[in-house]
Formats: structure tokens, sequence, C-alpha cells
């Protein structure tokens, strides 16, 4: 059974991502669905690629990720599916495909892009305000159930990027920023914790705090402290113990963390 | 495998809709469980009604959608089922079968009713106050099985109906009301975009606003504006580009909205 | 097919549950996976364990339920895997398992502990932060997908217990506390029904106020009553029909219930 995944911003209030699983599953009866999010903040691109990319690495070879955070659906944005290596995403022109794409041209995997231009894979009837049942959850599908790629669209090397914020090297350290605040309030960083020789010896800068030292986990210190771990991708996370960082002190998407280098 | 749906007022936060899900699979390993909602505001039926009523109508034939929105739970309410054209529905006889059940008859599909009276396809212990778990689960799930309907029950063709606010058409136009206000505060009426000639000279009235003709999706205009756009099932929606239009201009379900034709 | 179910305090905004499903698939990818709550309280082990106890009770034989709330993530705490009667539980050693394991030793069913020592079948990189998806995810679907419990760890008989409030009796009656608080605000206390000879007769005092009798179900009273009804696993449940007794009386988790006999 192939597994095929939703991201969304669709919230879970109104039956939008039933249906769409209502057409997935009329197309595509075998597949098993994930969800990722469906509660990504209406029409953030950067989050939501942000919780695909870290969740899709994940899934076995040959899933489909579908992606739906859609601020032009209805527009000429183009709707876009590629293979990265491989794993399949199906989803709008807009941004979103950028860190798996970014992961994928690194690592020399296999990049196949078409722009999704062939609607006999789609729904019959297409409305322009709900392209995720219409064109991407068909698609996807189609995708699960063996179609091939080339098959749902024109071949296109030139998707949308993203600009997605990359950390810098200083005099001393490294610069970077939090891309993630998950629902403890713990705050991930665009730092590799491999830039860094010495973590017991670094000093952290987040939010006017200091930090001294990279733990192995949040039980290597006591509740209520503030502390740089490493989170569940390799990057610097900055946590309360058994609290919430975010909220204790202010911390917010884009706040720069600078690390100076002791060793 | 046959596709079954759950919609709810029960939330995610106590494990019921979990609780469902062990049942349904206990007696049909083989069954696609797709999450319509189960957010939907407690004991409201209409709200349920029409999220199952829009998600339900991109399912496959043969399908399943069990429903509990359950006020009288415990009480001498009866419990249903129904054949609707090709699917199926489970749920307690208070009206959210309605929009569902409307729709087959106008569009002279096979209707089929019973009373769930045999105790036989429930589980063994029936607590008065999770049918849910102990009646609508385990029937949804040997329909999908292939236990056929009127074993289940004894026909009945008196369903409790509630009353649907409708369209009335006026001197110069249509008058019709909000039934769905959606995660984005996208805020969608009663009246189908079909009954509107010349969408672009249509006038609009909602929340003391003039909304000046129907567009084809929210990209057509600026973000932040006020429009009038097709929705997803063909009615008309009164949204704000990017934004909230429930939010901001105070919009609430069953605030009429007029629309004068000008052509 | 299997069914493996997933009870976490990770929410749903990040994908922390969806990577799971993508893990668990990758190694069982015919298991069918019911998510049982997402939502329990950032690290309240009680909370979680009691909802994974109502549910899983609803179970096929054989199910795997796999339940990461995690406050000492990293640290030297054990994972443990355990069969208790027919179905199987995976989760950290931190008292979660007790309502599970107290009713497999009181009904005198199977109990088997093992530590999940044998990294082998996790992961191949473990992270400090993530043992759910690393450790736990996996664990699960090997054993969704036949590996016997003696080979994912060494046996152990010394599970860290949680305690649970217990009722107690008293000169006229029994007195116990609220330990479940839904979606809806219904209460529900750990006194079972059963306890109690002559419901109608029996009055209850909670958070200062006095309920005559205990009913079948909301229905039997009037909208706004604050009335005492049998729950759907047979324990007392405090509830105002078609309200929130939670909210109205101020009614928290831990509050005292008496039940005065009168029979």
């Amino acid at each position: 059974m192939t597994t095929l995944s939703l991201t969304t911003d669709f919230g879970n209030l109104n039956g939008f991502v039933g249906t769409m699983k209502g057409v997935i599953w009329g197309i595509a009866p075998d597949v098993n669905i994930a969800d990722i999010s469906h509660e990504i903040p209406a029409q953030d691109i950067r989050t939501g690629s942000i919780a695909l990319w870290r969740a899709s690495a994940y899934f076995p070879a040959g899933s489909v990720h579908v992606a739906v955070i859609d601020p032009g659906v209805g527009t000429k944005r183009r709707a876009i599916a590629a293979k990265l290596g491989g794993q399949f995403f199906v989803m709008p022109d807009n941004g979103l495909i950028t860190p798996m794409l970014e992961d994928a041209e690194e690592a020399g995997l296999e990049v196949r892009l078409v722009h999704l231009d062939k609607p006999e894979y789609w729904l019959p009837r297409v409305y322009t305000t709900f392209h995720g049942r219409d064109i991407f959850a068909p698609v996807g599908a189609h995708l699960a159930a063996g179609v091939p790629l080339e098959m749902l669209g024109s071949v296109i090397n030139d998707p949308v990027r993203m600009p997605l914020p990359k950390p810098i090297r200083t005099d001393d350290g490294v610069e970077g920023s939090i891309v993630v605040i998950d629902v403890f309030g713990n705050c991930s960083t665009n730092i590799r914790v491999s830039e860094i020789a010495d973590l017991e010896s670094a000093t952290l800068t987040i939010a006017g705090q200091v930090i001294q030292g990279v733990l192995p986990s949040y039980g290597y210190a006591k509740i209520g402290e503030l502390v740089a771990v490493t989170d569940s991708e390799g990057f610097i996370e900055i946590a309360v113990v058994n609290g919430n960082a975010a909220k204790t002190y202010g911390i917010k998407l884009d706040d720069a963390v600078r690390v100076r280098f002791n060793d």
C-alpha cells in the first residue's frame, strides 16, 4: 500500500480535508492517508513547507505528499507535481516545494517537475476556490495509484522558489534564526548542531537571554530552566524544561539566535 | 475497500473518536475511515449536517457516513440509517439527514430509511450516553462490511426533518443568508451562482456593505478587499482577499445577503 | 489488518504525529492507525493514561497502542512495551501504563512487560528529543507486523506505577473525585454506578451543589439542569443538560464528589 500525506491550512472544522480523502479513496482505495498538519496558519507557505520538509523525510519511498497552502487559488499560479529522490510532491507552484527541492539538489537526487496541465486527471468540474479537492487530491491519488509523473503534466524546470533564512558565519561563531515554534513552545533554529565543534563551551544569545552550552536533552537541566538542546532534526532548539520558551521569553519566528564558539 | 466517514461534535481531546474507530475496525478491518469534522459546535445539528452534505457528495459510491451530533442521546429519539442514491448514512433521527435527503429526493434517487431497532448489530452493552460508540459505529461498520440496510432495522418513511433556510426571489433579485463560515472567515450563502444571470453586474449587500459583481476567485481583487466569489459548491461566498471577512465585518451565521440583478 | 492507536501530547500543528505515521507505514504498510488524542495537556501523564484506558478497551484483540507523553525523553527513563490480555502497549516507563496494567492484573489476564533495549527495532539514528518517532513508532509497527514482544526487549516486572485516585467508602456512602472533563464540560468521576444500590435515592454533592438521584441520560432532565448520569464507562458523571457543567460550576479535575446513600 502506498502512503499519501496531506498538509494544508484548512483547519479541521469544515470538512475540507475529509472531502479530499473521499476524492482520494474514490480513485485509489488502497492508499494510506497520513495527516501532517491542517493547522498551518492561513496562507503561511513557509511554515507549511517546513512542517512538510521535516515530516516527509521519514516517509517510505514512493510516498505522495499533497500540500495545499494556496493564497493564489484560482489565479494563474501553476499547479505542479515533482519527484524528488524517491518521493512525490503535489502542490501549488508558490514556493512550498523549496526546502525539499533544495535538499534533493544538494544531495544529487533525482529531480523531476511537471506543470499540472492535464485536466483528465482532475475532477470533471473544477471550482476556482478549492483546487485541493478538484486538482491536487485527484492528481495525488493518481500518482499513488501508479500513473507516471510525466502523464500528469508538462515537464518544467523553473519552479517558484521561496527565500529561506540561512545561518551565516560570524567572526566568532554563527548567527541564525528561529524557524519553527512547536506546540510546547520549543523554538527550533536553522543552525545545525554539527556546525558547532564544542557544544559544551558554546554561548548562545536569544531574546536578550544568554544560554551556556547545548545539552543532550531537556532532562539534563532543572524544570523551568531555559536551555539549548539538539532538536529532532539535528538543529539547535531553544526550550524551557517542562515549560514554554516561546511564551515565557516572547520568542517569535525569525528572531535572531547568536552562537559564539569558545573552543 | 469501502470508505466510512465520521462527523461529530466530540472534539479531538478525549479519545471518543478513536474509540469509535477501534469499534469499527474490530468489525470491518478493511474499511478506510475519513474524519470529516469533530469540531462541529456542540449540539449544532445544522452546522454538522451542512458539513456532511458538502463533503459526502465527493465520496465514492458505497461509502458509509456516520454522523453523531446527538443532544437527545439516551432518550426515545430514534437511531436511523439510510441509503440515499449510492451512499449510506447512519445517525440519530434529529434532522441531521435533511440536506442529503432533500437532494436525493429532488434528484429522484433511491431513498431507503430504517429505524435501527436490531440490537444484534450493536455492541453487547449500550450505555445511554455514548450511542456513537455503542450503536452508530458498529452499525456503520456492519453496513461497510456488506450487511444489507434492511437487516439493521425496520423500514420507516417519516424521518425528522430540520427546517433549512432557503433563498427567496425578490422584485429585483434574490435574498438568502449565510449558512457556513469557514476557518478563513469566508462566509458561504445558500444562493446558487447559477441563479444569477449576469455575475458582473449584480450588486450584493451584506452586513451593511455593498459589493459590486461576483468574481471568479479571490486572486481577482486586491489583498484586503471584500469580495463575492463562487464557493467550492457553486454558491455565492463573501470573502476578504487573504483576510477574514467574518471577523472584519462581524458577519454571523443567518445574516441576510441581498443580491440585486442589474442586467 | 492490525489496528494501531496513537495517544500523545504533540498537538496537530507541527506534523509530529504525521511523521510517526510515515515511520509506522514504512515498516507495517497494512496497519490501520487510529488517533486517540494528540491534545493531551503537555506532559499530563494521568490525563493521557485515562484517555487511552477508556479507548483501548474497545479495540480489537491484537491491537497495538503507542502512547507518548514523555517529559523524561532523552534521560534514563526506560522505554517499555507490554502485552496486557489481548492487547499491546508501547510507551515510556513513567506511569502511563498504570490503569491498563491494574485492570489486567485485577482481571487475571496475561501480563508481560519488556524494557525496549534492542536498537535494531528502532530507527537507525535516535535523537534525544523525539523518541516517539525514533523508538516508539518503529517498535509499535514491528509489534503490529508480528514481531514477538520478547524480541523487542528484556523482560521486566517493575514498571513505574502512577498513583491513581480511588474512591473511598464513608459512613453513609462513597467519596470520589473528578478524573475526566470532556469537551462538553461533562465531568466524570472514579465512582462506579454499580457501587450505588439505589440510584434514584442517592444524594450527590459537588462544587457546593447538591444533586438528587442519578439519571439514565441527559434527556431525562430540563435543558440547563445540573444532573448526575451514568457515563459511557459505567461511572457517575456530572453534567449540565445541553450545557457545560465544568464552566458553569467551576468544576476542576480532582474536585471531590460525595455520594450519600439514602436507601
